[in-house]
């Protein structure tokens, strides 16, 4: 029986080194970077389009938008703000090196936002640094309070939890005290954010938590930049 | 900059040559192996227990239930059926080893289905055979109609689609149809269940697919069994 061998460069080192020079210059720049994480179709879109509504006009945003294959995010996100489609032709997380690639073709004013939607998968992306400054999971209260306890290092490795589909809680059996508490076993400080897109409700909340978010990293006294 | 260089095995030769004897295996003891795959929460779960209340006391059935970490699935399908928990810790799909450890320590008389709920993720587990019969990919009316397009190796390899929480329908923007023109224009001939396990809607008629699909494969006149 023959067996293929394969070589691969490991990620680790030069992808985290990368990773955290990018989050220094961008925190230079005055951007702060956010990556989203969730399964598919839990409204990373959604969350994405409502949150650029609220903050266009006064803050200066763009998105790179992760996918195996189509550009229908970015599509949907391009009236809101520039929009540069990543696809990883079947990978099941965005690499640090499309991120890059994304960023140098934005040819924008500075930037207050970088959003990174990345590809949807509740297990791959949680192990790849993308330079981001904060990193957000999102769970819809469609797929069950237990996702936190299955799927523990993307609620580990992220500083905020939205909730989101709040409209669909009358009709799912979720409960939001469950996840949280799972999901704060998981990490503790999790900041969370139950909302509804589709209703607008709780988008302000959250938009604030994204402002006041940047100005911590931007205060001269901040913490050297790690997340 | 060092460079971390990792060798890994390949599991594409010998997984597949294994696979393909499992696969021959199954079919002579008359035992239908079915791997269910789907992203996190689209109700791999409860299509199972729907589909182990109605076929209980006809067929005998058993489910080897993959997740990251708990074994939350494996406690709710137990009083149905035996189910063997595979943990992968970490890894975002099943591997075909893990899926032979887990059929070894069923003890059971003969079985006519044997349920593999693959890790919730609709993107790796569609790269890996694991000596199943029959691939099927469930998606959620929640999850958006897109899916099909975004993530096509899903439904390209998957034989059946099933579209779940029909019951959610009037609270979410999906169309069927369109999920399902998206889907068919991967795979032409990806048969179709739309249905509701909470409400126990069209269950029926997909029990009726698994068995009629079980009873072609152990036709003597059945073609080389392979997927």
């Amino acid at each position: 029986m023959n067996r293929v061998i394969t070589i691969e460069r490991s990620a680790d080192t030069s992808e985290r080194l990368d990773a955290a020079r990018f989050r220094e210059m961008m925190r230079d720049r005055g951007t702060l970077v956010v990556n989203l994480m969730s399964s598919p179709g839990s409204g990373k879109t959604s969350l994405l389009e409502s949150t650029a509504k609220r903050l266009q006009g006064r803050y200066g945003m763009a998105v790179l938008v992760g996918d195996i294959a189509t550009d229908r995010d970015a599509q949907r996100l391009a009236p809101w703000m520039p929009a540069i489609q990543l696809t990883t032709g079947g990978a099941c997380h965005l690499p640090r090196s499309l991120v890059q690639q994304g960023w140098e073709r934005l040819d924008t004013q500075p930037l207050d936002f970088l959003f990174i939607e990345n590809v949807g998968n509740l297990v791959c992306p949680s192990s790849h640094d993308l330079g981001e400054h904060l990193r957000v999971v999102i769970l819809a209260t469609t797929e069950g309070d237990d996702k936190p306890a299955k799927y523990p290092k993307a609620f580990r490795t992220s500083q905020a939890l939205v909730i989101s589909k709040l409209d669909l809680l009358p009709y799912v059996p979720f409960s939001v005290d469950a996840a949280t508490r799972d999901a704060r076993e998981i990490r503790p400080d999790l900041d969370l954010f139950p909302l509804s897109a589709l209703r607008d409700e709780g988008v302000d909340r959250w938009c604030d938590y994204l402002t006041r978010t940047r100005e911590r990293l931007l205060a001269p006294d901040s913490p050297p930049s790690d997340r």
